[in-house]
């Protein structure tokens, strides 16, 4: 699906790059500290808490995306008149999103 | 908050604990996983919705918790008189869970 | 599914009824404007606001809702040894709200 | 904010209206049902379901604003060098119809 749409590879600046990068290690670190409170008994509220925290982490890593597409590949697009696939494209990412 | 409620230790059943810590440990990878994605440059559509599938585990791991939270500690407390409380603390949680 | 957990009625205080009824009654009216901005061509961001405010009030209510379920039928549940059912249930309505 | 962006009138065509509006009043309908239900004690359960399908009517509705907000005002900024601000705003309404 919107084959036409998708580049071989999407070039980021390097600055955008490593603050996305910073970020999912960060998620990674927090994966890992759900796991040790799990393994150590934590209370289950306060896992729980941890989850949600992650999840956000998650959302505001992909809302920052969003925008990045959104200014670069969908803003391309409507410029060179390919603007309808893009936009078919990225209302699906934005319903799963709302919907996940 | 809701002191009275949180234990030192909560005991999950070693069945359940490894099970937990497989989804976390997958949570992980795919944390990596994304952040490979965005080293590479891969399309931005691409790694949006690996994002929402990571939040997603995410979120069905604090299901989960809350599930075994609710049949543990919630369970508990209505039996010993202490629900109201237990309540209180568990609706905070749904709360944040559901306007994350 | 969980037909044992259901009751013909449930009986709420009428204070809580009338604050549940107060809440829909807003709701109502919400959607009415919402339909008024869009027959008037109002600026589409401003309508999604809109749409976002009325889906957080339902939000609202349900959780309400849900504590005064957990806190009635299903406090009552477990201390009649019928808690596992009841939670069954209770998990299934709060996943549909969290991925709503 | 974003005060350049914002048309005084957004004109849709009489089709989208129509369906739009037809959206509206039946949300409108969710909501005088589920007030109806509350009045007559129903299953806290039902009612909580019920609410969930009116916030997920309301979602719908707003994404579909959104498509046609991106497919035409976006769009049109994007091709008069506004995009900026466009994107900007846009930003805004689905943070928050994420988070909310």
């Amino acid at each position: 699906m919107a084959k036409a749409v998708k580049p071989g590879k999407v070039y980021r600046c390097d600055e955008e790059k490593e603050l996305l990068l910073t970020r999912m290690r960060r998620i990674e670190g927090q994966a890992r500290g759900i796991a040790r409170m799990i393994e150590e008994g934590r209370y289950c509220v306060d896992v729980v808490q941890q989850l949600t925290a992650l999840s956000s982490a998650a959302d505001e890593v992909a809302l920052r995306m969003l925008q990045d597409h959104i200014k670069g590949c969908v803003t391309d697009a409507i410029r060179e008149e390919r603007g309808e696939e893009a936009i078919e494209e990225l209302m699906g990412v934005i319903r799963k999103a709302i919907h996940r």
